[in-house]
């Protein structure tokens, strides 16, 4: 086993509470548990593909701030621009990842610590394999669908920021009853607005994992009138599609045709049906930028350090994870296979279910 | 004057944090100070047409524990349904307002407060005047444009709120290079956008009291690339029209048209012409429905202990105000008469202008 | 298995953040998914023994608005009144059991569902047997050291609170180049120090599973100050004795001797070896009534449904749990039994460890 | 009037939220809006008496990120050493104020902008009238106390962290049938425990401008408890003394006596009166560095921009202020010596009155 001396770290993928607190815990074990150097490694891959190779070396002094609890990366990332299938301007793609390799070469990497998630830690896996680069992964996802670890960085930041959304539209619902639709992002599994709309009190959640009927949100929404209640707080993941399964156009003011937007769908159809005033809010990227939560902070602190020893350890081709109260590590292939979905059956959709809130499926 | 002994009160216009720690006030001071009964009015004045009267008699004990610190209003309102102009399902509308005034004498009232933004209380202002009622009113409105009152309910909280976006989209624009654009509340004015952008660090502010040119914008944005900034955060109020000057139209999913959207237009139109990466978050009702910050929660303490000793006093058809660290008050015809935009040359524009934040006029 | 109709539920021993969310959780359930009534018990066990029993039918509608966001427990709770050891006014103790037990058949209950931590489960088990009382446990406690479950009520949200304020001392410790010493609760276990202690960058956590020595945490903060560091934080659980063991004596300005106050003793320890200038901040009781965390509320949404499912199911004599992201359940013998301490040598402890963090034993 | 081509800043007395945007205010305006140098001198007037003198140039790229968010301050304070009294190591002091003037002088400065409350910014003035320095001052106290205007750096964010105590401490209160007494800043005057106190829904606050009588507050605690009431929450300012008018003395775990601890001795007093349990929280240093609010950020901006304005057009020896949502400036001599105490017949005490609480005076 080579010795290590100068190990790189980056970001890859989009941001999320938490990463900074992963880096500086990242520096803190390598410079004084090790005695290594880290090179922080700038916008993911693209810092490897420039030339010069766009990097800095990174002191424990940059962290002892406010950087701990502040959202985002100082490094930089991009969720563009895979390395095997890179867009050039004239609408082809080429096959730069000999590039990215060359790069790590160029910075004299022992190994690399990258963070991400499944999409990026697939490419970095696939660059490490190609050009026998030294890996360790560390798990960060708002969405939460990495199987292998219980947790993931950034998910508990973006549940805390969209149940905070729901604890504000409670109280306007109700002064003006109204039902309110929040959206909130997931890009494919619903974790954020299954956990989100528990813990904020949605009537209703709709998630892509489980199929819905309007005609079931609507007779949700009818039921509470009956009972009393003058609102309704209705919670939508942004991957469900329209009730026939096919993604929401959207014409914008310029007139392009973009997809998205299922909130306002799923507004308008409750309004037309059951006559509500409904209001839709979209959450949008406030929910990457919060103030990372303690768990966030505590889990990137773990990950970090752990990532540090795997790789004195020359545990490469490896993913830290969470699991039971112990940090463990992982086959990065199994890692990055092992999607998770909500699922249906699971305990806390029966949670939900016993609280009373539709899914919208019966 | 005649001995006072039941008032009632209610909230009308667009809910805002605030209006609850009002409602504790006016129950605390009437019951606890002057031994009276206060009846609260649901739905606003929609509570004095509804036969019978939809209404209920408050007691101090419901004000004990969470809702001082509650955003909302635990008796409804409704910024719809003026009832001199009241609409009818047919289309058509007609004057209720005999009904209103009726209403009030059937609950057996001997004085009214009302909180409500320019517009609820000028048509309580005129229900007044018509029905001889004893009237104080409130000053309540998020977009902070009443005039001869320094302070209005609801506004600081909405600024937070508003800030606390901003707050969260700075790390997430930093870490993916982007230019992030907020929309933010404000009917007519532009104090949301105005305040929250200061504080919040925006390199942008629009507004409706200063026309801007998109080209003027694209430069500043332009000019912080040059200074090596890789991305800028523009705040825009909702009142904010196209650069001709019409309003945004906007194509909904069910092929509806309607109007507003001025972020996306935005949002497109810096993208068009420099090419950066922008994105639009549209803050919506969550605006309205934070925690009340200390501030909102202080002055609406004020404002309902001086409205009841106003009515103590038998001095009616006036507001309660704030300003010079003194409550006062003002007639209601006053009151109502003056709304104050955003001041062009004001302390705040120019403390904006003195960092560097252009509002794309120059 | 005798038919459920009406069961009972208590909140015992210290109150934290979850538990209106746990009550709301099991009066859902109870009342829509199986048509019980649910009677809340004011006081916990001291409800029971008044007479008449001091209880309250509870309703959905109490739990629409607010509960669910607000700590504390509407119930009402005690840590005082050990039923089996009961203080009477002249310093004797007498066993009140029986009435307890007697106040349950006098509300005519056919199961009780207690939330509480170890010695409020083990009490109320003790009745259970004895009185042939059909109990179902759900587990709370700030301080975390509740075996058998991966999550108690109230956690979550003390960690939220003790890190808030980690977070606040920062900025000024830096501007003043101060040592911080902050004080949190923990009456045995450091799980709350640890965790928040890494999650707002302590450079020092004391515990009580780790003895220490003020000499190593003296060098440490030395250390620091050689690297050009002019601040550290140190975190200290109340549950810390002082170096000789002993707890720290503390007299009142009535002259009275109280104990308690390990901070202080900390903090005069630490100015007097290292010349530092060092403040003190005792958390108190603002950790107990943080607006309860998102995870707070999920885990006491996912043990309030669980808890009626298994009275339903006749699974008495079991407390709730959560392991594995399932819930599950356990006998209540063994969850009272199953004390957990921070492992010295567990997960959390090395991730400190290698983040320089040091735990003055060393 | 000489050119200014080079202006130092320091930040003097203790440290508060909203420092580090009032220096970011300061650096934009004067780089950008007139292109001057800006040198921050480290820990106030001692950074000009260290030789070589303790100071940096400071960039507008600091101040992109965090800063504007963060509390404290990045150019360090202290509230020792005044220069005119200076303490030697032998406790006698010398008067070091020429070389005070000497170290601006080694800086080259043309002007000096200093942020303090009364103390800082007269012994400030006293140098620049020996030395004849060009001095702007900016108010900040966290205490409010500063007369001449209406808004100083750092109260608002004080007042938010000590109404956030408040409403931490009313859930815990309730469930338990405790009185909760709360010590908060405030050196001489009571307007954060006044403005926090009825924002937070105190039901008794003491301050130093209204003297009391424990028994009134006690007399309010048994009221409050005949209606039914089972808690109490009580703000102290730290500056209020016993009843007999001495200071509190407090034995510490060394033996040494010091002062303070009014609240431990009003919550002793209560219990021992009244019979109720009462706890106490001491908040401390937390009340100095939460996240700065949105007013705070807005109002350092404006005084910031406003002190630079002040530099270029020569108006020296002057305080910007904020009275009747305008900036102004006052001489600097009628702000240090504009002593603001609480108006015990004033808007907010009348307010408190009006909602039933009690100062103990009657």
């Amino acid at each position: 086993m080579a010795e290590i001396r100068r190990i790189g770290i980056l970001t890859s993928g989009g941001d999320c509470a938490g990463l900074n607190a992963a880096l500086r815990a990242v520096v803190y074990r390598a410079v004084d548990g090790y005695g290594w150097e880290v090179v922080g490694i700038h916008q993911g891959t693209a810092g490897l593909l420039a030339r010069p190779v766009d990097a800095e070396v990174l002191e424990k002094s940059q962290f002892t701030g406010m950087l701990l609890r502040t959202a985002g990366t100082i490094l930089g990332t991009t969720n563009k621009g895979d390395p095997f299938d890179y867009p050039l301007a004239d609408g082809s793609r080429i096959d730069r990842s000999e590039e990215v390799i060359d790069g790590y070469r160029q910075l004299g990497l022992d190994a690399l610590i990258g963070i991400g998630g499944d999409g990026s830690l697939d490419i970095l896996r696939r660059l490490a394999v190609q050009g026998g680069l030294n890996l360790v992964g560390i798990p960060k996802t708002i969405d939460n669908d990495l199987g292998h670890t219980e947790v993931s960085i950034g998910y508990a930041t973006a549940v805390n920021v969209a149940t905070d959304a729901l604890d504000h539209l409670q109280p306007t619902a109700a002064s003006h009853s109204r039902v309110m639709v929040l959206e909130v992002m997931g890009r494919d599994a619903g974790h954020i607005a299954l956990s989100a709309g528990i813990a904020g009190g949605a009537d209703v959640i709709l998630i892509p994992e489980i199929p819905y009927q309007i005609a079931h949100v609507a007779a949700k929404i009818d039921a509470l009138k009956q009972q009393g209640r003058n609102f309704a707080l209705v919670m939508v993941a942004e991957a469900v599609k329209r009730e026939d399964g096919e993604p929401v156009m959207h014409t914008q003011a310029s007139g392009a045709v973009t997809y998205g937007g299922i909130g306002h769908y799923i507004s308008e159809r409750i309004s037309e049906i059951t006559g509500a005033e409904t209001r839709i809010t979209v959450l949008g990227h406030v929910q990457r930028g919060g103030m990372p939560t303690p768990r966030d902070r505590l889990m990137a602190s773990v990950f970090g350090v752990h990532a540090v020893d795997l790789v004195a350890r020359g545990a490469f081709d490896r993913m830290v994870a969470w699991t039971g109260r112990q940090v463990v590590d992982v086959p990065l292939a199994d890692a990055v296979a092992g999607y998770r979905a909500v699922e249906p059956e699971g305990a806390l959709v029966r949670t939900a279910r016993g609280l009373g809130i539709s899914f919208g499926d019966r």
